[in-house]
């Protein structure tokens, strides 16, 4: 038998713990073993919960309890579980996560510290999808040429009653807030903070990166406006906050943003609260792996899977190499080296020849236009200036930008979101 | 460092070796060992191949080398492969099998020859996708409550055509020839037959059950017409030739046939030779895997992970569950008791009182209709009558359609096409 403490009993955790119970007929025939969740610690250990298992508020409980074989580490938060799971390890217990901040920050001195030990966390990136799997394991014969995911349910949900149904940001923030879907402060999820965590997890799989969020380009969605939505649905877009990891030739960009993405593209179907990673691989093209990204049983299908291949005895390396082992590495590209089609929105004043000096000063610094569009509506004597461009440097745009704001015409009312074909 | 001896090298096994090699330095740094394909047996030896490996045309040249750590089987058929490869686990090596045919046959007495030997197939279902994995470790925690999956790329490859190109059956069957896509005899994949291969594989993961080939109901896609596109197209449905497994309450429908798919559902989405699977779970949700089905690289993808895999010395169950420990059977259900809602396609004579005929028939058989369409061209004066039913078992529709033979007025012209929504 395998006895599992789990740190951190809300939705996710008491998921684990029922599923282990219901579902135990399968599991143990899937496992080779009986696994049962014995042990709970939380904060609050005077709030009722109707779960059979042993509950302190001490973590101490679980992780120095010599019973216990597996530890869950569902609590949410970096210092305190960090801590927890370094001790856990260096009591020889196997640890399950499905701490995304944790793992963006310490993924790779937790992969130092827990040696052979299993330190296991499918439920991390993109809920039930077992996407670590995939990379790790199903794809890992491949060099990886992108991947390109939608990993926050929270903005898609948002995004997808925007551009589906017209609602302004701030409403349909409101109803994600009255549904559950977004905390009071939202920021972690429609900063980007979140869908970056986890594109940094499938990054070190993919490449062997040990980034931080610090170092990577990330911007959110709560500068997108109705504006953006008319213009994406005319030119066949759809937006969706996107992280994408890329291989180019002189490393790799890693990058989450708001995104237009042509419509005929398979991910932009991929609406409300669902996730979808796409994985283009060398020898295999393009996969797509599509499924619900949050939730408790969906998140806790992940996090009892990990605990399965414990039981079964599979180990291999944590972050998908062997430490030593990654032959050549790839290099983090500066996020002023990133290459991407942008669209450009603008608010000139409505005169004339502004039209040649906004073309004239993107041309002057090399950024080709792709498409425009002038959009009648005016507000202070000013309208809407929409145009595509082909692909360039981020850094060669950010200068553009520097220059078209420094126009009169145009002045501080310049804002860009980045295209993916 | 691990030697690879490679049963069968034609597209997919000159992959493999060419891969092995140009991707060396990653599939070493992931598996942590040097992997090396040494040894290749074909049929034809003096055919030129430009990979670096030792052939012959004796299996046992590999099967009996002491050196060989892992064999690839990649030969096709079930008999001969199927004496090797259980000579390969009698000399204690490893196996490694694209071969769906060999184990929709055999899977359960290779499971127990192996023993605690791994015997891997990712490749053998869905090419590049690695669905296995996501049913055997990934989604391991659920029940599974259905699978759907596009699990032929030759017949998805057809149906897409004559959907959107309007080519009628024969024409785009010689254009799949021409491309390679067909064989000559066209049977094994057009007549479903690969297709349920591949389905059995994964009904054995999910549901521990095991079939063969004669125990379910296989329909291929070779009576599909111009009508009933033009009638999908209407209805808002698209044709997809889909293996089914579900769970019912009496036990599981595992099924292969043409199918109209309603065209919100994504796998309507899933074109030309992509591959696609649908995994219900009742912990995780509906989640979908999408990917190549075929191809050399994208096989040899699935079949290379299985090696790495090997090599980081993971084994588990081979079909998922440790033998003895499935707990109460899932039985396989009749194919008379499977439900399905039904197309039905009618040519019935053009004079009054027919369409009233038709009707009390399958309203004496219980059949209800959900919607009907008579359409205008004549042939040897008849109509075509076209409708669909509500949910019934195949065991009613199969007694309705008798009746409906039986009516002067129809007569043999009555076909079914299943509808899943």
């Amino acid at each position: 038998m395998i006895k599992i403490g789990i740190l951190g009993v809300g939705t996710v955790g008491t998921s684990v713990a029922k599923i282990l119970e219901k579902n135990s007929d399968i599991i143990e025939a899937r496992a080779g073993k009986k696994i049962v969740a014995t042990k709970g610690v939380v904060k609050n250990i005077s709030k009722k919960r109707d779960i059979n298992i042993k509950i302190s508020n001490n973590p101490l409980d679980i992780i120095d309890d010599p019973q216990i074989d597996i530890v869950v580490e569902l609590m949410g938060g970096v210092k305190e579980p960090y801590e927890l799971v370094k001790k856990a390890l260096k009591n020889g217990k196997a640890v399950v996560t499905a701490n995304k901040a944790l793992l963006a920050y310490h993924r790779y001195e937790l992969q130092e510290i827990a040696g052979d030990l299993p330190l296991f966390y499918e439920a991390s990136v993109a809920g039930g999808i077992p996407i670590i799997g995939a990379l790790r394991n199903g794809l890992s014969a491949n060099h990886i040429e992108s991947i390109v995911g939608i990993l926050n349910g929270t903005c898609n949900y948002m995004l997808t009653k925007m551009i589906n149904e017209g609602v302004s940001y701030d409403e349909v923030l409101k109803e994600a807030q009255d549904l559950g879907y977004a905390e009071a402060d939202p920021t972690f999820d429609v900063g980007g903070f979140d869908a970056a965590h986890k594109l940094l997890i499938l990054a070190s799989i993919a490449y062997g990166i040990d980034a931080k969020p610090e170092d990577i380009l990330i911007e959110g969605i709560d500068s997108i406006t109705q504006t953006d939505v008319e213009f994406a649905k005319e030119f066949g877009y759809e937006i969706k906050l996107l992280g994408i990891a890329k291989k180019r030739e002189s490393g790799v960009e890693i990058r989450v943003h708001p995104t237009m993405v042509k419509n005929s593209n398979p991910i932009s179907k991929v609406d409300s609260v669902m996730n979808a990673v796409s994985v283009v691989g060398d020898c295999v093209g393009e996969t797509m792996f599509y499924g619900p990204g949050a939730g408790g049983d969906a998140t806790a299908s992940a996090v009892i899977a990990d605990i399965i291949e414990i039981a079964r005895g599979n180990r291999g390396p944590m972050l998908g190499y062997k430490r030593g082992l990654e032959g050549k590495k790839l290099e983090l590209l500066n996020s002023d080296d990133v290459s991407s089609k942008y669209y450009l929105k603008l608010k000139v004043v409505d005169k004339p020849g502004v039209l040649a000096s906004v073309t004239s000063a993107l041309s002057k610094e090399s950024i080709s236009i792709s498409s425009i569009l002038q959009k009648d509506s005016k507000v202070e004597n000013r309208v809407r200036l929409l145009l595509t461009t082909h692909e360039c440097q981020e850094k060669d745009i950010k200068r553009a930008i520097k220059s078209l704001k420094a126009l009169d015409s145009v002045g501080d009312n310049v804002s860009l979101i980045r295209i993916e074909e």
